[in-house]
């Protein structure tokens, strides 16, 4: 990923997310940011070159550089069979798969939900789904270094791999008759949760094992699915306990 | 509060803040930001009127106004006495409170949950504390119209008014030793929710009737203020909803 301007290259570096390498423009006139920018890199063990305005035009894809562009490092995306060996014989197993959630700030806020319970995994769809930029990395506060990160093709093809491995797939919907209190969500379980205009897609709702709903008691408001994905997933995570002190 | 800024009196339209007025630059060149805003404007109802530059100036508190200065309508606080009042003889209530959180996307995001959740109130105190500035009007997406929000100087004398009027004041702390799933947190509660580098100040965590903590189960992470704060509202909302069917 390509990252450009002074903005998202130091969110990117106050986020430590991991980058290959930084190109500021020759000759700049001095700028406190820039400053600050260089700091971080090499406090980073990020390599920092210049160029002439002209080599950064070039490589601009949004021609908005400000002087800046940044190589983030290739994300070490896990692959499913991985995560499938990881949870061979666990009893309790969390994988939240996400069905196009599309805003990368709830993704990163996903992954620091998905981390401090202890989740096996992420799983996203390669497409139509929120990419690992540096707001992603904010709001993830560290998270994306130890929750493995699944990307796949197709998402229903993935739900039946993880299906076959013994996990009951729960989706996350509205409309589902059930609470997530009244709900199977304990053991091994993908949490399937939608995008954020339009929920879970047709046939990712028809591969679900069970559908689980999340009571609301307001009068006009839904949480974000970030919000929504904490409050399931620690629901999980209180019978896990539960289970462990009986 | 007044607004600086394209950007931000856009966001505060985009978010349904409530705006008195607004005040654009007379003559300034054709812009599309400026042509959305008016659009927004218009449709909230907003005034909006033109002064020549040097009026701008004057009036703009960060000298960065790009041509737009706006007045936000006084927030309508709710007086601490209105909301004991309303939750006179209820033998459910939630109040959320928060000790010092800053960050507004924060208190955004907390009124959202504090409003699906059906609490009855924020309670936030009036110093080092976020304001309601159109960053938090956004993440609480419609929140802050329907969930009345109290602001008192003095924290903790606020936390004797609501035990005085039978609510246990529910301190949340990494340090607890009960946790969320094992304390009483049902019925009548005051949820105290610590700043977001902090926790809770010596003085707020004294007053607690007692402490919880959020158990996390991964390897570094811990979520941030408004994320625990969905989790623990929804485990007192689930003891709600479980009482409701006994």
């Amino acid at each position: 990923m390509q990252l450009e301007g002074k903005h998202a290259v130091l969110e990117a570096l106050r986020a430590a997310m991991p980058l290959e390498s930084i190109l500021l423009q020759e000759g700049a006139a001095p700028d406190k940011a820039i400053d600050e920018l260089r700091r971080l890199a090499q406090a980073a063990g990020v390599a920092v070159s210049t160029a002439p305005k002209r080599e950064l035009d070039k490589r601009s894809e949004r021609g908005a550089h400000q002087g800046v562009v940044a190589q983030a490092k290739a994300f070490g995306f896990a692959p499913i069979e991985k995560i499938v060996r990881a949870t061979e014989g666990m009893s309790n197993a969390l994988v939240i798969a996400l069905d196009h959630v599309t805003d990368p700030g709830n993704l990163g806020a996903i992954a620091r939900t998905a981390e401090v319970v202890g989740a096996s995994a992420l799983l996203v769809p390669a497409r139509r789904s929120a990419a690992l930029t540096p707001a992603a990395w904010k709001s993830a506060a560290g998270a994306f270094a130890h929750v493995p990160v699944v990307r796949e093709a197709n998402l229903v093809r993935s739900l039946e791999i993880f299906k076959d491995a013994g996990f009951w797939v729960a989706g996350a919907s509205e409309r589902a008759s059930q609470s997530v209190w009244e709900a199977p969500l304990e053991g091994r379980i993908v949490l399937v949760m939608g995008s954020e205009g339009e929920g879970l897609a047709r046939l990712t709702r028809e591969k679900c094992d069970f559908l689980v709903s999340l009571p609301q008691a307001g009068r006009v408001g839904s949480l974000n699915v970030a919000q929504a994905t904490t409050a399931i997933a620690y629901e999980w995570l209180r019978r896990v306990k539960a289970g462990a002190s009986e």
